[in-house]
């Protein structure tokens, strides 16, 4: 993974402590300190890995000497069965980190399969599939790594990295030609604009105010496939708004660019991998 | 909402700062600083309100003058179209915190509601659903609570304020009883032990041990009904593992007192709430 | 010991910084920076050891390579001029750590010592002595911690991992009953209810309402030895208040479970231990 | 107190935190979220009062509207009955901050009154008495404070805002003479040098280096007043080294002008100090 | 200013502790706590404001009753004389924060006035003069916020809001193209592509390849001005490179379209403001 | 350096996560994980070196195994081209590193280098060149450290470890010696006080009521001349007040002891020192 631990490694602790608080009652006055074992991350159903480094992070905060083997790098596609990464250290600092572990490893995982379904959905096609800033507070670097181990892309990490003028903007400026306007005037030239639109009159007022990116927000596939003529490549279109996989397909036909997906991380079902001790 | 302030701010400012990094490109160029709306928070589905207080702190972290109105309180059944609470202030402040409070909000929420439905399946029958500790790393204390306000009851909040013994613990010290005995020597006077049992046998030696409370691990239905008539009532029984909305009923009405759910906390559906400016 | 170390690097980092703040004057101008020392740790007084690790902990803090030698573990007896660690490191790491790694030792086995001292006096009866929540603001852990290398034992950790009803509790609800009812109803089934008590009609109340333990609050040992016949063994009785080392043995062999002792961690004197540099 | 609120505050939260952690499972369970009470703050004996507007602001951290008076201010002599404050507010806040109040407030206004009881013990002498760097990790703010309030004075608040050679420095360098020559070239002109001397023949060497403060370790009253004649008013002296009460007037005696006591804040006996709901 | 406090309150905590650590003890032991006083904040040189709001903030944190009466808002252009602010409040408030509000306040408007003056040098021209990423630690955010006061505009905040591909990573992956190329696949919509070049022949290059902005790294004027005519207003050109106030409209009379300059906040004059007490 | 790196790692990365926020765009999607590069810190200009184990550091941050090679240690009088440290490592952490260690280098190494100018402008006379509180919020530590690795020596760190008396304490208290005798009873006696005079009668009233150190504010350097024979050796004097380096000889040359210069670290110019990567 291309984060370095330390910008992880304060959620990690924060995680641990809230797991442990003081001590481990049952393991550390059960288990010898000295003990040894080794233990296997094995998947129990199939998905995409995301967040080994991590999970494996989290064992070596609690032994520092712990050796780790990971035999599938993020990005796998996982089997029922296969077995990700083999560690052995320390027997209290397995069972005190295993479910701190396993809670960031199969939420990740959970996302990156999730993902990974959507851009299947649309394989094929011109559309690629982004997330959105409706993330986990605390976890938004981690769960935007996830969808991108999935396949997807990130739109933009926070609201001072990318502009985004919506219809309250547009309403306290007064057209959505003077919002781009005001603000190309104000922000710097690494900065792009996307204007979020309704319908096609929205849609052609953005395109000619000079917009680097339009939003379709909640519109049907009829009316995507208008804007995409409209638009003829002039910028890039997102859709946007409650999309399901079961709809995916036939937004991605309509020739939009990007979908945008809010359950990708506001919605996550765990994928279900194990921590076995031996 | 019982917990003070100052226990979840360090969280709400973290969130915003991930959220909002430097400024709200858009807002903080489009909209001027002296500009006051209103807004509410509205139901989009039916479910159990979780969080609001939370929300609305959110947004009084970024305008400590902003006024609200709370007209349904956690814990309430959210019919589609319900207003859930009023603010009037500054715009550009409801506009930057939209994202976190919502995100929060609708994450609590999502737990609240499906903890209600599991309390539903199970009513009439002696079982107390439960919460587990596969929680979102940094969240704990709020998920925990959205159980409780969802109608559940909370297991352990960390590993050290009860003891549960596993088969690693056992296979370390030999057996059961000798697991219980080492731990009730070392141990406080205010702490439970826990024993988890994966068949009628170690629940017979978990029962002669001592356990305070004995958990059934992934047992079928029938081996759950021979061990409520096995245990008649000495300790409490606590049925877990994989345990799905479909196959509750059918366990509760074993006769177990607690259903402990995973899944209440690691695969979180997000309730649909919105926040409309006015 | 078994709480890992970035359970407490945080208090200890705190306290160098807090004790050296920018730099050490005297030691940073004098020594040479690659000068070498060896150091003993020592006794000046008979005790009871608790805290090595923590200590060698913070000169390691100081110059990653120092070498540590542990003589005697936490728990160990202490007489005068026993040797309990060498270290060997640079000079300004020794020097600069010297005091925050000496209050904490001394801290930290003057407890042990006074829990020891407890432990002793009340031999051969079935009393155990137990700690309470008053504690050192940011040392609970290494306080209580501290309680168990002396014989002691834990009283819960924080108002979150057991319920302790007092007598504002019980005026707030009506009675003892009503509030150990309602109690039960609304925490989970891992957490003890302990009731607070007065005088032997209050105990009869606790035993009946189904108290999971019964505090006997400022009682003379005649009225303890009453409670403990009325009680007949059928739940523990902890004997609490203003309890000193001469009063214990009395108390003890009065027949109760638990004697919880405020002045092990809110009166500490700390037992002398000595650095010393050659 | 001249300490704004917000140096402390994070003590004090971080102090809350570990003492509620979760929730007050008693109090929130039992007391209605708007009850309100009043308490009183009472002293159950004599001595000195330190850390009143800490404690107070414990509970407001817990209940933001909650009042307070104050009829007792820090360095107040306290007789046992005497009210020191009285507040109303949430049941629930009272019931839950009054450990970790109490915790601070007894601590503090036991160094005070052990402070006070020194200083009383030198009146009509030229002594003063003052503290160590052997504090509380984490409390040194508020330990120096309390010794002020109980009429000491502060020795160095940490490494670096005045010089102390001991005898490895000396050893390090040669001798007396060099190291204070050394030191005062290095270190800028605000920062005074004292010298640790063991008899009269190092006391001599450190007057004639030109030290600010000489200190007289662990040296016989005899050998201190020869110091005193020695010195003649030339430095202030400053005796240290294990002094308990009963030896101070004789101590104070000789002539010298500091008397640093280790025990104000290593060995502290709490103050009993309680809080009672009404 | 747009920023709500909650974002520096840290920064300025940190900053006070820094420089009071303990007590302020000239002032806590000279000045009476109750005493009250008035204060301004005058120009002493001709400048442009940036930051009142912050070192406001900071007396505020000090004394919480404090009240403030701002003449001059940031942005304002400053000559010698000019009375910014007004505030009352404790007076030891005032005298302990004045020299971290001052701090702050001087480095600000030093930001903003080079920058100011930097705009000035290039009115009447196409260009903008923008910042970079040379920033104080620690400070990023107000300093960048200092540049927009001044007039200027930021380039990107950090390293995950745009790509800039220098020469290390073009020798990575062969060529300009093939890096644009690489890049366009992974990175997200919403972030922009620029690309360093250091000739002509770079530039063309990087034209061809669908570079959002181009940077001509240490080009001549004669160089830069081919820049232009080659470019022809495709995209944004940004002139970087130790560029100083005499060079600068030399470079913007060019027809670029940005200037970046790394001394606008790497080589900070503090601007002369000072708080007078009466 | 003699700074553990403990002290300073927050504030690296706190700078690295400024600078880096979620990901490097460019390098992480462009440069191979595995890729190892060398590079060289080299002087761009003449001047003093000052924090290169700190610069290092931020790139063992990004890779803990990174080697290192000092050429010039900080102190060393840097020219044109002179090469500072090789380093081999992680191409990407190299990368991602270079901007927060150039950042941190450059500032610091400005201030040693104006600090050195300053130094040698008063070679021959008795006067020493001192800082002041005038520096960036978060980085005192480390300006003050460069100061005197520029020669200079340090004023106080903060308010607490010396007194210095100015205008607005003497006013509340009502005459310099007043305020000094005030001040005396209260402080401890490793504590310097400083008086601040604006003429020779304020002068006059300082050496008479036994100040450790007398400032000369805003004097020309005739009255100081008066003020140093005036004074006779008997207290240190402090020339301050908008001290610039042409006017410094001519200051030294009255006879003051310490010329403290705000400059140094309130109106840094970065020292040029590149990071070159092969």
């Amino acid at each position: 993974m291309t984060i370095p631990s330390f910008f992880y490694d304060e959620l990690l602790t924060r995680a641990l402590k809230e797991d442990i608080n003081y001590i481990d009652l049952t393991t550390d006055n059960l288990i010898p300190d000295e003990q040894i074992s080794s233990a296997i991350f094995m998947a129990k159903e199939t998905g995409v890995l995301c967040g080994i480094d991590i999970a494996l992070r989290v064992l070596q905060l609690l032994d520092g000497n712990i050796s780790c083997e990971i035999l599938k790098c993020d990005g796998t596609a996982l089997e029922k069965g296969d077995v990700i990464a083999r560690v052995t250290g320390k027997t209290r600092a397995l069972l005190k980190g295993e479910r701190t572990a396993l809670n960031l490893l199969q939420h990740l995982s959970g996302i990156a399969a999730a993902t990974a379904n959507c851009v299947k959905a649309v394989e094929g096609t011109n559309a690629y599939i982004c997330d959105t800033r409706k993330t986990t507070p605390g976890l938004r670097m981690l769960e935007k790594y996830a969808v991108t181990v999935g396949g997807g892309k990130n739109h933009r990490f926070n609201l001072s990295d990318a502009a985004l003028i919506k219809d309250n903007h547009i309403d306290a400026v007064g057209s959505i030609r003077l919002a781009v306007e005001t603000l190309r005037k104000s922000i710097g030239h690494t900065v792009k604009i996307e204007v979020e639109t309704r319908n096609l009159d929205e849609l052609k007022e953005a395109l000619e105010s000079g917009a680097d990116i339009i939003m379709l927000d909640n519109m049907n596939c009829e009316t995507m496939q208008k804007a995409v003529t409209l638009t003829a490549g002039r910028v890039p279109l997102e859709a946007s708004g409650k999309i399901t996989l079961e709809k995916l397909r036939k937004i991605a036909e309509t020739g939009v660019n990007f979908i945008s997906i809010g359950a990708l991380t506001h919605s996550v079902k765990a994928l279900d991998i194990s921590m076995k001790i031996k």
